[in-house]
């Protein structure tokens, strides 16, 4: 079969890879019908986190079952299914407590699971899937192709967006600023809105980011950064900053952005996985400004999520601009990387 | 009249100061009825936070009104009043969403109010209390003596200890550590039995604070610290570590003890001054652990607190375990730097 690796900065290609086989009877066999291509996968491709040899990539799919292992009973050959970015078991203590991404058993796609075996990485024709009853989550039926882009979200950017949410606990009527207008970010919007903020204040300097950052429920839109961003967050958000910030991006600078626009006793939800990020304790202190967030435990929420996509009531795919087949999965990276693109989906 | 001034480190005594009087419409003048030491005086008694010139010392205490300026109208000469750590309008944005530490017109005593005046220190004959109406909270009566502490315990460190727990958002049922036993550590105890906690770690390893510790609610008590600590608590919070941790130090070991007791998707809540503290981004984002808390917004916390003083179901007094003089405030000081004192309680 045919699957994506990384060699080294810049070098993606697909590649003709053994097919994966049942290693054990809780795996089972996904043809991918979508993948896509992740933000963070751009850290690796442009060289800024290491890549230890040639990786498999990719870590957002839906697909088809096409074999399970004799002891896997919530899936069966055929079902349609989204799966979210990590697997894990669904039984463990912290799986139980909705926090699949430190499952016991669990692990991240192009990776090794705990018994060592390759977990394939999502960009290719053919994913063994460990753990598939904790992993997997089969749609109500098979799903027309208008859905997919909706549910291909699920496996993370929405997911992720709406944990930053969660994570910083937003309420109803709340003023909710976003730092990041990449497809989190957007995710985010379109989550506090779901969440029933007042006032959304999308940061972002992109006109077309801007325009997607309105349809997803944005009543606000602030193109300065820094110190005048923050201003400008401030004289919204009733003169003393937001309730609520999500950092969508993982930089420095990103929670340097959010930490300034807080309101004192705000919270800061984060989901960009951390590069070069500082927490001041005593800013936090003096202005009772708490931060939580991490990498989303997708499986908690995918169950809902689904039946929202499914009834139409949650529209998260429009995240997606650029189409591309598999054949041309560096064309689509290219188009992430140098930013034509806000989210580039894979059709296999 | 007589109020303790600092020096320089150890240099701590009782000096003839001018007595207060009104400087603005909003001010009062209370007579202080009891006072105590704070942990957080230690730091600067100590040599370790710089002080400038002669200090003014202690935020903490109970009284009776005396004088009020013309604008002042929620207590009157002769109430009997509890005051918070920090004085607050009662009316800016910020005061009104619970966050009065951070009022627009706020500060501490000891320190300067947004007007230039002094604002004195409370441990001492009399005070002016600035904004008077927003900051202090008169008791439904005299009380008894006997109430005292429990009252006194309200202006600081009970409320303190609650705020960990608010900040971490302790629920009903959950696991919860409390890194530090000193007074603010107990009462953090007390108020996460007061929200239902299942299973409350005092960490301590002193007998006398053990002990205490177990009075206020503890069901478990570990000795152990660092690395032996956190698998201590990990052990009795069914291998997973604790759903909330109540960092209530303020050292750079003490957060990452509650950073390695806490169990993914956990919360800290932190109410220490943070010295030398530092927040791992990456370790926060990977297993979900989340972080909020700060100083205290005890006026927000005090209605409801006075009540349950007054009708006899919460008892923070306890902390209270050596009574001094104001006479003698520097034998009180000496008792809480030797730590022969948990907690130091001055009659004026």
């Amino acid at each position: 079969m045919r699957a994506t690796v990384l060699s080294g900065p810049f070098d993606i290609h697909l590649d003709a890879v053994p097919e994966p086989d049942l290693r054990e009877d809780t795996d089972a066999i996904v043809r991918v019908v979508a993948a896509c291509v992740c933000g963070s996968d751009l850290w690796r491709y442009r060289g800024l986190s290491p890549v230890d040899g040639p990786t498999r990539m990719g870590h957002e799919f839906i697909g088809v079952v096409e074999r399970t292992g004799s002891r896997v009973s919530t899936v069966t050959p055929g079902d349609f299914v989204v799966a979210p970015f990590t697997f894990s078991d669904g039984t463990c203590a912290l799986c139980r407590l909705g926090v699949h991404t430190s499952c016991v058993n669990g692990g991240g796609w192009g990776g090794r699971d705990r018994q060592g075996h390759l977990a394939d990485g999502a960009q290719g024709e053919l994913i063994r899937v460990p753990w598939a009853d904790g992993t997997l989550m089969p749609t109500p039926g098979e799903p027309p192709e208008e859905l997919y882009p909706h549910l291909l979200a699920l496996s993370d950017v929405f997911c992720t967006g709406h944990h930053a949410a969660v994570s910083a606990g937003v309420t109803a009527g709340s003023t909710v600023a976003v730092v990041g207008d990449g497809a989190v970010g957007l995710s985010a919007i379109l989550a506090a809105g779901r969440m029933h903020a007042d006032r959304i204040i999308a940061m972002s300097r992109h006109p077309d980011r801007q325009q997607l950052a309105r349809e997803f429920g944005a009543t606000d839109v602030v193109a300065e950064r820094g110190k005048d961003g923050a201003a400008r967050v401030h004289e919204i958000a009733g003169g003393i900053g937001a309730d609520y910030v999500l950092e969508c991006v993982g930089t420095g600078d990103a929670m340097d952005q959010a930490m300034r626009s807080a309101r004192p006793g705000g919270r800061i939800g984060f989901v960009g996985l951390p590069h070069d990020v500082t927490l001041r304790p005593n800013v936090m202190f003096g202005l009772n400004i708490g931060v939580a967030g991490g990498v989303a435990p997708v499986r908690h929420y995918l169950s809902e999520f689904i039946d929202r996509v499914w009834e139409g009531s949650l529209r998260p795919g429009a995240v997606f601009d650029q189409t591309f087949p598999l054949d041309e999965v560096d064309a689509a990276y290219r188009a992430m990387h140098e930013r034509r693109s806000v989210k580039a989906f894979l059709r296999v």
